[in-house]
């Protein structure tokens, strides 16, 4: 292909101009070398001059091959910043906005250059699947998605796909937030009947923390507990962790060194803001959660079939992993992973930052008793209410900021009640206090409920689901 | 540890300085930032100044974080320079001389930081093996050494310790000169009786070369059948392809991942001359090749053992990646491998370069018949006799350059006889056409010899040396 973005969407973020200009760079080399045909280099050198003016209007600075653009972190600290205007940032690592109603979502869509799930894909889910579609996508909670369209016309042809999602296990402890992503695959796993791989990627969490392998890889058992406790079907589900599936997999290494071939510093440089003072490790690891992207990583279920297309459903900071694997994709003869992202579980504290799992009182954990879920949501969660009664009786609360109504909307699945919540509390007619008892006596019983179905799983139904083999579906 | 060398020898080269800058650099923010007591802080910041001074004084600039030392290549192009007076450069990758004696090789142990192997060293491995050592220690062919006395000491007191060595599969042609570690390895574990590893980095060349994952696989295979007829036991060796081993153990990449959390970008840098634009398989390579050095690796043969040192004899240009072994494995609580070094197999036209296996001229081949070992070594090896026979009977030919005299060195066997052979070409008595003559009569048997024993080695024994299991040997 003679142009780098080969029918991708116009790169925008420094990062990825960057990025397009190194590869579009190599590109018009090659040909040069090749001694194609005149009009091919024209054309290629052409874009490389639109991306390189693009990338002065966009950074105020000439490219230059040796200094990549930083990844304009907020703050060096890692802390989120508060200060009014600042542009929303996203990556793996850091999720940050200064707004209490979250993060701009229609404006990462046009940062990241994905596509935003509309009422036409909503409707065209619930033509294909002859059902309701799933209330996270009916309200938005997954928002975003690449090529969703092509899953769809590969079930409606009877051609097989797969489910890839992942999580990465940095502790013992998981908070409701967490679940979002495995909620949503079982359903897609129901309503689709496919094959499901999740990654654990400890030795991303030994790369990054302080931790010892064998810390990483307890964490890694004791995440996919309340993992399959999310219901997943055994015989339709694989979970493994990298720091043993590396060692046990004939195909996934392979893959791994074939992604790692064909992405260089320069391009994890531009994607994930890596230094020159981060260990080997971290520079690498991407090539390891693109690799469950193709179907050949797992020979136990797909043989060595290589066409198997993957969606992937995952929190949307995950979406720069996946457009370097979508980028590497066609280099290696695979097909592209499609994406459906979901937007960020809101702290306690408000919807300026993801939950964090190091503080307690930041979100429900699955751990909490009935009482700690009553007394974190009555003291932390917080409130768009007004100050006094009598205020909020006349002008109302803000359901955009409230974080008990946010929860609601992931948790309350009856869409006339959580309509008929909103009215209320708008108008004023429901008091914070009435709000925050309907979310109590929504997330009681469902944490009640998960913690009764992880009490059943024991080490061996963990070994069984971690175990590689083949899987049962329809398409084999 | 305050001190990055931490009983090193002091590093030498603007790489090698470079990198102890960097890292001492590091050692001192920590002790900061742990409040540690004022003189630790003092003598570290004293231990950075001493190598800042050094890196101006070798490299004649400041030290700048951002800015490693590029590994002065003799030129871009990778061909080598002929320019009288230059350094000569060694790294894995290239080998370069402007002397027809070949490689300096004193100057390259100050330059790396080993030892010589001289007379001490050598009379003692005489004592603790009881037999004369190997021609090739004997001939200072192995030269240099990393710890050699620990692995003696260990050997005294009955403690265990293994041999790993490898081979990047670039192509089914191998060359003498490739035989070189493997005969002397084969020495080392008859004599020894311990368990040894072979590498067959095929992902590596797999990231080099233009080569499909299914070529590098095909070189393994073929590779290690010439390994095989070298006369290793099977019972106490165990060759593995990097491609197929790390899907296959449990141990292998966790030693792989703990090597490349505690590896910098700016470390690999230093040492092997890494840029932005290389891929990110290559940039974390290095792990690869330094975890066979930690004997977890295997679990299959050590269980879970960490404490069994290894030592690896490998050619010299191999020392940056044990260099850099050497320092992680404190970091990770493994023992340093130990080494023995060799120098290099002089090409048929010449000292100045190794050989090349895309050049059928440079070399002799495995595969070369009876006929073609006698054209190339009447034609193409470098003579060091004179150009008319008068001229050489009065003055006498030179040794040090002679190619011919160089290969006998490595392959005729009786002390005594090569002794006569150097006199009596020195002395011009010996022409060079009797000269070759000698050297083919020991070739030609050589080369036969193995192409029998090659011809004996079946998938079927290829498959049981490349099988993860037990081997026999004395300390289980």
């Amino acid at each position: 292909m003679a142009d780098v973005l080969n029918g991708e969407p116009y790169p925008s973020t420094p990062q990825e101009l960057f990025k397009s200009i190194t590869a579009q760079g190599e590109i018009v080399r090659s040909l040069k070398a090749e001694k194609a045909p005149k009009d091919e280099i024209d054309s290629a050198v052409k874009q490389l001059l639109s991306l390189k003016i693009n990338y002065k209007e966009v950074t105020g600075q000439d490219y230059n091959a040796d200094s990549p653009p930083t990844n304009s972190r907020p703050n060096n600290s890692g802390e989120p910043g508060t200060t009014e205007g600042e542009e929303d940032f996203v990556d793996p690592w850091t999720v940050q906005t200064s707004s209490a109603k979250g993060i701009d979502y229609d404006k990462l869509i046009v940062r990241f250059g994905s596509s935003k799930i509309d009422k036409t894909l909503i409707d065209r889910i619930e033509r294909v699947i002859g059902q309701k579609p799933h209330h996270f996508l009916r309200r938005g909670i997954f928002f975003s998605h690449r090529d969703m369209n092509n899953i769809l016309d590969a079930y409606e042809n009877k051609k097989p796909f797969y489910l890839y999602t992942g999580r990465g296990p940095s502790s013992e402890a998981m908070h409701v937030g967490h679940l979002i992503p495995f909620i949503f695959t079982k359903w897609l796993q129901d309503v689709f009947n496919v094959p499901l791989v999740i990654q654990m990627t400890d030795d991303e969490k030994y790369l990054w923390k302080e931790l010892t392998l064998e810390q990483a890889y307890g964490y890694t058992i004791e995440n996919a507990k309340d993992i399959i406790a999310c219901g997943f079907d055994i015989n339709k589900t694989f979970i493994f962790s990298d720091l043993e599936y590396m060692g046990s997999s004939p195909g996934f290494y392979k893959n791994v060194v074939k992604i790692q071939k064909h992405v260089t510093f320069n391009q994890v440089k531009g994607i994930f803001g890596f230094t020159d003072s981060d260990c080997i490790g971290k520079i690498s690891f991407p090539a390891i959660q693109a690799a469950p992207s193709f179907s050949n990583s797992f020979p136990q279920i797909f043989k060595d079939r290589t066409d198997i297309q993957c969606l992937i459903p995952c929190a949307i900071d995950q979406d720069p992993y996946f457009r370097m694997t979508r980028d590497v994709a066609p280099k290696i003869g695979y097909p592209k992973p499609a994406l459906l992202h979901s937007s960020f579980f809101p702290a306690l504290q408000g919807a300026q930052t993801k939950m964090s799992a190091s503080d307690p009182n930041s979100s429900i954990f699955l751990t909490d008793t009935a009482k700690q879920i009553k007394n974190k949501v009555n003291k932390h969660a917080f409130s768009g209410g007004k100050d006094t009664i009598e205020e909020h009786r006349q002008l109302g609360g803000n359901c955009d900021i409230d974080v008990s109504f946010m929860y609601l909307t992931f948790f309350l699945e009856d869409d006339d009640k959580l309509e008929q919540i909103r009215q209320d509390y708008t108008s004023g007619a429901m008091l914070t206090g009435e709000l925050k008892k309907t979310l109590i006596e929504v997330l009681q019983p469902l944490i009640a409920n998960h913690q009764a179905r992880r009490k059943e799983i024991t080490e061996d139904i963990v070994k069984q689901f971690m175990t590689p083999r083949k899987l049962f579906y329809d398409f084999q």
